[in-house]
């Protein structure tokens, strides 16, 4: 009965992907949304490992780069957002806390919809003078919360998974180059180590976070040719330093509004990402040092005679890898039953082990990203095992940039453009008239022809506009080259 | 005008602990209590980095004896709440969630006031076998939430940080090992690690934890004399099983409950402890590997000619010290500033270095445990530091120790145990009739009269009964020593 349940995938991923993502989340284990409550779902052990693996790259990296950990609260004052609402214009649904016990409380307060209204007014009591900046926190591991009706696991929920710095300078200067050091970090963690390549943007004004004066973000496009924004930093300016009056006193003695930056990895989209991109009709494919479990050993019994052997040799590779994850699966379920669990699981390396095996003292592997069965010695199995996890993520990575190179098209005329957003999935350049607010009104009758959004410009280098480009809508002097996607 | 501010601590530790503790939080930057909701505070990155290290220790041991890390939401179903309180008797002023945006929730929520409502009903979902067990699962680095009325950084708050396994098993035994397992973790980091020294206690049956069978906690008691509950470990026997249906199928084919337990280490209590307990008239005293900053160098500056050379050794030491985190304090405090500060703080080990220093290739090295003075060579620089790494906490340990074996007494009639809970500050040994409930008479009627309670008696031994003891507030025959205290 237990074994029926666990059959593997029943559709193709391009077939159906937003089936094949529910079926891989439930069926891999990584999260389970039978909790009881909309919007709310439970982190299990399998997926919780991978997103602590992302949470350690990001500690590591931002920590390296003079970042410091504080951790605020899970509410905020309601004074303080109606101030950031005031002054910042972010006003997202929150959910009120209001009633304590079977009593009412004398002011209620909400669940923090992220960091800024309940960090900043403690920034305008900490710093005092230019001597106490640059200043560089971050909270991580936390949870922010937000009234959204749909639920997706790792895309979409009302409480989901958060890390976010919230950076301090005496300049201009300052704040711009921490927003590059945002972005390198992305490329270190997001594409070096996770494999998911993306596009860095400079949103659109009309599109970027209401409080700050530019937001930058890594972008990638999942297979249902939806764009997935998987992290955003943003230069505040110093709209918030004046909204909750943090002040410096410089050099000569004067007070002077503080320069921010604020940057938050999206955790959990960039899991969605991860599992999204890599992924196959069998389920999860992993980078190596993610996987939860990394190698895994399984016995291949015929008689009784030789299984005490096989067993032993088993423990003997187990013991041998201890550096790294290995499974060991010695269940009674038939190994068919075995291959297909840690496939759909993503266990990158599978060390099948019977009688012959032991016999010729060999080793037989599999690659799950492509099923490759290989033999070599036992003596050779750590040099192998070495040279195999760094292949593995070699060739996801491959693949990841072919899938990705292919969800890039142009358009020459808004026809086209229609016609392209309708068939096909991912970004589609464009010639565009502005992405100030004057361009706005493009954009949104792009959006009410086709579904599809304006991502922006490409950061830090954005295409050149050659020569007698007119705006894809208006027909304009064209004076960028926008990205244009559907968007979760 | 900061530096007014910065000033060290102004009252004695044993004359008034209260203020002390709470000044330490303060000045040392540990909290800050300016939230400005109620019974909600900031963990600033000073205070943070301690816990942080608290958790990891935490973290790296459950994992080791075989842990998986889950993540459940922040919020619990109230129906699964009155289930809990039904079965089990559990019952805190738990927050209600029952507005989001300008709306109504048709169905309100509650923060949860801890996981065992929450986590319960996915695990009779997500077993079926006696082969699914023992699962041991666990959940770090998050909050918890009731409405206390009573704020003190560490101690209590309406928001205190949490760590938490809940553990599955097939049989009692299994469970009870576990129990010992989790007291063993307890004295690994609480004792081995953070120095800070405390008693097993199985608590008397009137103060378990309503849904458990037995309460097993490490209890230390503070400088004020009062008792400080560390962590608690429970035996939850089948009481939530039952509650919520958590069944396996067993090797004979019949449903059967499992056995549970569940360890709760204190974050905050034992955070709390490592303050108070340590700590001087000066401020903080830290081990060696949970400070934040491990080594200080203050430059001793007398003439610009010999400024330069005593900066360039000062950053000389800073990176010859790179394994440690090591502070170069090269602000323009006078040196006198900066040793108070960075002693309020608990930096284990000062490195003042001066021109003579520099002439004769020298470093002066002072120790913030007992202030001593050290001169050695330059060259010795790094086998020093490791040896004083090491002296420092073992001191540490010392002083804790001695603090601790002098809040050990004994009593001997009602009269004397009255007189010493009112004059001093600790546990007492008494002869008691009994630990089940039959016990609570007396022990209520010490309460009313001493403002004290019945810790319970020392496990997993406990103190051997002479023949003819009478319980100490009712006279009948004792059957068990128990220790008193007050407590928080």
């Amino acid at each position: 009965m237990i074994k029926e349940e666990k059959k593997g995938i029943t559709v193709k991923k391009d077939q159906d992907f937003s089936e094949w993502y529910t079926q891989v989340v439930q069926k891999a284990e990584l999260a389970d949304i039978r909790f009881g409550i909309q919007g709310f779902i439970v982190h299990r052990p399998f997926g919780f490992f991978i997103i602590k693996k992302i949470y350690e790259y990001l500690e590591k990296e931002i920590e390296n780069n003079g970042h410091v950990a504080f951790l605020f609260p899970s509410v905020v004052k309601e004074e303080n957002l109606r101030k950031e609402k005031e002054h910042a214009g972010f006003t997202p649904e929150v959910f009120w806390v209001s009633e304590a016990g079977d009593k009412k409380l004398e002011e209620r307060f909400a669940l923090r919809p992220t960091g800024e209204a309940q960090i900043y007014p403690l920034y305008s009591i900490w710093f005092r003078s230019h001597k106490d900046l640059p200043f560089k926190g971050y909270q991580s591991r936390i949870s922010v919360f937000r009234n959204e009706m749909t639920t997706r696991p790792f895309l979409r929920g009302r409480e989901f998974l958060f890390f976010e710095t919230h950076d301090v300078f005496n300049t201009h200067e300052e704040a711009l180059k921490q927003i590059e050091t945002d972005l390198m970090i992305c490329k270190k963690i997001i594409y070096d180590k996770l494999k998911v390549p993306f596009l860095y943007f400079k949103r659109p004004q009309w599109d970027k976070f209401k409080g700050a004066d530019d937001t930058f973000t890594p972008d990638t496009i999942m297979p249902d040719g939806k764009r997935n924004q998987l992290a955003s930093t943003h230069d505040l300016g110093r709209n918030f330093a004046k909204a909750f009056d943090i002040k410096v006193m410089k050099e000569n003695e004067e007070m002077e509004y503080a320069w921010q930056t604020c940057f938050g990895p999206g955790i959990w989209r960039t899991t969605a990402a991860l599992i999204g991109i890599h992924g196959d009709d069998k389920g999860l494919i992993l980078p190596f040092d993610i996987a939860p479990i990394q190698v895994v050993i399984i016995p291949i019994l015929f008689s009784d005679k030789d299984n005490k052997l096989v067993i032993k040799r088993c423990e003997e590779i187990k013991n041998r890898l201890n550096k790294y994850r290995v499974k060991f699966d010695n269940s009674e379920n038939s190994a068919g039953y075995k291959f297909n669990e840690w496939e759909l699981r993503g266990v990158p390396i599978r060390i099948e082990i019977g009688p012959k095996e032991v016999k010729e003292d060999k080793i037989t592997l599999v690659l799950r990203i492509n099923k490759n069965k290989i033999n070599f010695k036992l003596k050779d199995l750590k040099k192998e095992i070495e040279k195999y996890s760094k292949s593995i993520d070699e060739e996801i990575k491959e693949n990841a940039d072919l899938y990705f190179k292919n969800k890039m098209k142009s358009a020459n005329s808004y026809v086209e453009l229609k016609k392209i957003i309708k068939e096909y999935r991912g970004f589609v350049k464009v010639p565009f008239c502005s992405i100030k607010m004057d361009g706005a009104e493009c954009a949104e009758k792009l959006k009410q022809d086709t579904t599809a959004n304006v991502c922006g410009v490409l950061y830090p280098k954005e295409d050149n506009v050659k020569e007698g480009l007119k705006c894809i809508v208006c027909g304009e002097k064209a004076s960028h080259i926008v990205y244009v996607a559907k968007s979760y």
